[in-house]
């Protein structure tokens, strides 16, 4: 098999950022919303908790692909979390990556059940 | 936004095992080879160092995902890694979540697209 410099399994377009399975949920729950969400929401929709949400929440703030904006909503103190329209970009460079790994994958398992009796 | 037992964006169907990039690499590479692939060809096709492949291998040996089998291959000392059809089925319903996931975020984003001018 030759080397090469591109290796076909690396998946480099799978930024790790949004990769990360809590992330991905965060951020695909923020993608629809132009306005952002709340944190309490956010972490209703991810089931995640405070601790491990706003850990990650600092992953994707330091990417610039999010911005938190402590202020008040319905009367009370809240923060909002935001897609930057450069992580919306970025996400979707990373779904378009995705879809080309999902499809690898489909291929290989397909081509596999085509040989009855393989363990 | 109300509480529920099984939040929509958590991606549980997204196991680990298989999300991290590198594995998901390594196992894409296996799925469509019944008989496995060596050791060095498969650090090609993925762009690993050894250490990192070893690891990765252990890791999904440990899941009972895959089987390392050290032996001769065109007359050399050789490491064979093959996916277990354990390792296979559930790598299936890995993808299918994955499916489910991109999808999920492709309509996040194109909603997002049809309101020009948000940032």
């Amino acid at each position: 098999m030759p080397e090469s410099e591109d290796p076909p399994y690396a998946f480099t377009g799978l930024d790790r950022v949004f990769h990360e399975r809590a992330r991905l949920g965060i951020v695909t729950s923020l993608a629809g919303q132009p306005g952002g969400l709340q944190f309490a929401d956010l972490r209703s929709l991810c089931g995640l908790t405070d601790g491990n949400l706003n850990r990650h929440l600092a992953t994707l703030e330091q990417a610039g692909f999010l911005v938190v904006t402590k202020g008040a909503a319905r009367g009370r103190r809240a923060t909002t979390c935001r897609l930057t329209e450069f992580g919306r970009e970025r996400f979707i460079a990373y779904l378009a990556a995705l879809e080309d790994a999902l499809r690898e994958g489909t291929r290989a398992t397909a081509a596999m059940a085509l040989r009855p009796g393989t363990t």
